[in-house]
């Protein structure tokens, strides 16, 4: 069928089996075919075509209320609510979102990104329904991986000892965002490897209740033999324990146990846990085989072979850069450890892990106890090099500070995707993180120019040895410059002089010293000299050559790919002020008090004015402002 | 005996049971003697005793890692590492610490003070310890409440999937900070129920190890056989599902039983959890009979009667204060509802549970499920009041971000004990919240001067709806000024000149209102005019206002007890140079870049040099500069 012509899901309540059939077949090939050109999250996907359809027909969304953790897998759910037409846009500027999105459409009830989030947002919608005293149904969908995040535990814990009525879909696919770690993992293999027992547990139930009910003893144990039965007929428990009624394992791609389970789930009382045996990637070979998560998320590909586009790369991935930087130096120092939570693809760490395999820790989707491990570590004078995305790193925020900071101790956090990331989006932009770490006392952060200074850093933050410190990266490829062949350390607190001038003084790092370097080429067409700074220790400042800058009188405009309250800039005027320079001419550029869609880094940067353009213009404002003001004080 | 005359635990090993009965009388008597007088977290300690000096004959610390979660139960274990001397001076400024210091001693191997954390930092030590190739022990002690915590349950998930050497130390006791909540509690407290099941245990596993192995299919029957025979006996198996061995539940009170369960895991292999039943106030009546919390942690009290020496309250609580505006406006409002994470006696959230139980959720410990389930009955259109201490809404600092404030939801959250707290020092001083709510778009912070502000600020906060508001409010009580009959909103993003002034202005909020006044009567008594303003919404600022003091050309200075590094201070600092204000004379007051350890507030405020002299003379230094400066610009 055309996908386009859907306006809303209800018609799938009028579809026979056949029909469903097709429609699945048709949705797989409208994704793998849109994808192709767009990139995106396919494996997911491709998994939950049968569930979301079954989701839909059994549940009437929007007063039901589907909530798809971490979101990306929510594709087919924006097809059957009618934004198929929407798919070449894709994860592109003002574009369609690759995300759960409340704007979009009113099926979509809860935004994420993040992972975990589901179960403690539907608990709050049961809650609202149970005090407004109406009926709706709330259906939180996770997958495996995402139940190891510790607030999904806690809302599981609170979800079960409240007993409130919700339907959760347990998303159970053999390949998460990378081979899925835990005990909690363990348990599902279990379940799922104990195969269809669901039928004799109600057959075994049903035949209990006909014992007549004589007193309390009786019952007992009649509940003492079921329980025991019901042990020896699947041995995971957990969920039980829990408070839930289980029921699986279910086929994911089974239309009919769907809709059996699902209707099953809507009449019992208290929570329900359906676990739904589903294969990533369905349909799609090489997503069907992929073993490591390279078919997760990807850029476009070529339909017919399934090759990936790739643009030839000019330079050394970030990721891989650092992390085999880290490996290298792991060599000779046998106290360097490394850890990742669910990210060793993302994070280039598999060449770690295979040379060091009992020195590399994946511990899950489980940033809050990666970042508290780290501290372990550290306390037994190893040298952990924890590797995480800077927007899950906000996840770990009090570990970062109550944990590392506070017990001042040698963590290398290497914060890998620091600043805008594009695609993605809203909800994983990596640009809170210097406005919330600058303010944990002991700790040192850093973000290089390039590469070589980039493996510089990692030589730096292995040796050094006063308490924590950062090390930002950007999302992306570095700018292909040759790599020396020794490391080296950067003394601590260092800035660096990239371009001398007399006018104005440019304070930035990382990814926007081209941008400007190349407003300092602008600025000198117009006879304005501005000096460029690299001020790659973001933390502590290198207070002398600052000092320096400011008794020259000169403006000082910092550029940040960060937010602008209380980041780097506000640091440098926080500086001046403290240190009597309350004459100083200081403006900022960087990420205005709003959050950032998704789009290119390059649109996005044009949209909130941080451009090479604009910053010189500023600087021109500025230093016109200063020669005025230098002509008053004459 | 003379327990100032222990240096260190060695003395232990020799002792006989009798002697240690007698110990554990002088250490009870000595706690409930010398806490009588300097207050502190005497249920928890009173209740491990038997467990902490059992800890210490049965391992060798501190090569063996004895970890305490939360930390307020180290008492015990400080007296047995010799510092009893130095519990006259427990909690005060400069004194003995009421957590575990590593500073004090090298058995204390962790800090914290937050809850949750010993498990994955045991995880680190044990992962340290592995590769090293060292045999140390490694055993985190983790009470029952402190379990409900997302990376407890993070930890305990990886640590069974990797099946680590540690023993793992449950201190179930029933009484946690308030009673537990959660479907794990019921867990535990069904283990609790099963009695004593582990001799059957033993010997079940005993014969059927005499059963020749003969292949795996009968080892698996035999294992079959087993976990169902162990399934009846307790009905609990949720530590076991995880990979941990669990052996309990052990009488806590016991040297006997916890002497023989210790040194059994000692000898295992892989994880082991033992789970120790402890009464928290044993042997001290008041705190035995406490069933809501009372006696977790006190100020002095009267040794004779158990009474507590309450200083007569000038003025209404903060916590109550706010609760109970909450809880008046809910009766006319029946879209409000309460969460607090574990802290409903702390928050005071007695009253608004008993008259809405419906309306009240106590999630347990447990703050980033607490703060999505807020985000979860906002978007049903409730009106979620989180009740939250600063320091403990550093957890859900993601979740604030990501859920809350990126979706932009009317969540009104209550930020309890912001600022210094005092005696429990460095872990929880709520000073970083402003710096790192700040940077959040579409949230509102503010601060009330006095109770009455403040009961209106609960008004303007449950009326607003456009986005995520919050309510700093401090620990302790109020001015004592009358409180108005009516409420009444209080405009969004207003400031109030509490003192007109035309030489300088003081800008600041809450607590450090009264110093600011004060300063300013100094002040004028040296012939300088200081305005005071209240500048009670810490974002958005009052622009209006800030203009027009920017516009008089005055110095400003900026009080906040919080953090200075992207604080209130650095805002008004964005705020003068981003309107092109670059020659104003800003200077700031408030916590430096450090950790602030425990003591009373005014000795570490008087410490870190925030005082209303201190204020005077900076004015006045500011106020000559700005003359000297004027003469200049003649």
């Amino acid at each position: 069928m055309d996908l386009t012509k859907i306006s809303d899901p209800s018609f799938l309540k009028e579809l026979g089996n056949g029909e469903l059939e097709a429609l699945a077949s048709d949705i797989r090939s409208f994704l793998i075919r849109e994808l192709s050109a767009t990139g995106g999250h396919i494996g997911p996907n491709l998994g939950v075509v049968e569930l979301t359809i079954a989701l839909h027909r059994a549940f009437d969304s929007p007063q039901d209320k589907i909530i798809w953790d971490v979101g990306h897998q929510a594709y087919v759910h924006k097809i059957l609510t009618g934004r198929a037409c929407d798919f070449s846009t894709l994860r592109k500027y003002r574009g369609l979102c690759g995300f759960p999105k409340r704007i979009e459409s009113e099926h979509d009830v809860w935004e994420t990104g993040h992972s975990s989030t589901s179960l403690s947002a539907a608990m709050g919608m049961a809650a609202a329904r149970d005090i407004k005293g109406a009926d709706n149904h709330v259906i939180p969908v996770i997958g495996d991986g995402a139940l190891t995040g510790g607030m999904a535990l806690e809302a599981l814990n609170h979800i079960g000892s409240e007993r409130t009525n919700m339907t959760v879909i347990l998303n159970d696919n053999e390949m998460s965002i990378a081979p899925n770690v835990g005990a909690l993992h363990n348990v599902l293999g279990r379940l799922r490897t104990a195969g269809k027992y669901n039928k004799a547990k109600d057959e075994l139930e049903y035949l209990l209740k006909k014992i007549p009910a004589v007193g309390g003893k009786l019952a007992s144990t009649a509940e003492r033999v079921k329980d025991s039965l019901k042990y020896l007929l699947v041995t995971g428990v957990f969920f039980e324990e829990l408070g839930f009624t289980y029921l699986g394992p279910v086929d994911g791609h089974s239309f009919e146990d769907l809709e059996a389970n699902l209707n099953y789930a809507k009449k019992m009382e208290g929570p329900v846990l359906i676990h739904v045996l589903t294969k990533k990637g369905k349909g799609f070979r090489p997503a069907e085989e992929d073993k490591i998560g390279t078919w997760h998320g990807t850029g476009p590909y070529k339909l017919e072979t399934g090759d990936l586009i790739k643009s030839p790369a000019k330079a050394p991935g970030w990721s891989a850069l650092i992390a085999e930087t880290v490996r290298r130096i792991a060599r000779e120092d046998k106290r360097v450890v490394a850890i990742t939570p669910a990210m060793p693809v993302g994070s280039k760490l598999e060449g770690f892990a295979s040379e060091f395999p009992d020195r590399m820790f994946d511990v899950g989707i489980a940033e809050q106890h990666a970042t508290t491990m780290a501290a372990g570590l550290a306390v037994e004078e190893m040298k952990p090099f924890l590797a995480i995305y800077s927007t899950f790193l906000q996840r770990a925020y009090d570990q970062v500070l109550h944990d590392i900071a506070r017990q001042n101790l040698n963590v290398f956090i290497g914060i890998d995707r620091a600043g805008l990331v594009g695609a993605d989006g809203e909800t994983h932009q990596g640009v809170f993180d210097i406005a919330f770490l600058r303010s944990m006392p002991n700790l040192t952060i850093m973000m290089p120019k390039d590469e070589n200074e980039g493996q510089h850093m990692v030589r730096t933050a292995i040796s050094y040895g006063d308490g924590p410190i950062a090390l930002r990266y950007p999302r992306g490829n570095g700018l292909g410059v040759p790599l020396d062949e020794e490391l080296r350390e950067i003394p601590i607190g260092s800035w660096e002089i990239l371009l001398e001038g007399a006018d104005a003084a440019i304070l930035t790092f990382g990814t926007t010293i081209p941008m400007a370097l190349s407003a300092a080429d602008r600025l000198r067409e117009k006879g304005i000299d501005a000096a460029v700074v690299n001020a790659r220790f973001i933390k502590p400042f290198d207070e002398e050559m600052l000092k320096n800058l400011l008794e020259r009188k000169i403006p000082l405009v910092t550029v940040e790919e960060a937010v602008l309250a209380g980041g780097f800039g506000s640091g440098v005027m926080e500086f001046a002020h403290d240190h009597g320079f309350h004459g100083a001419i200081i403006d900022r550029l960087g990420i205005p008090d709003k959050f950032i869609e998704h789009g290119s880094v390059t649109e996005l940067l044009e949209e909130i004015g941080m451009t090479d353009e604009a910053l010189a213009d500023k600087v021109e404002e500025l230093v016109g402002l200063s020669r005025q003001k230098g002509m008053h004080a004459l």
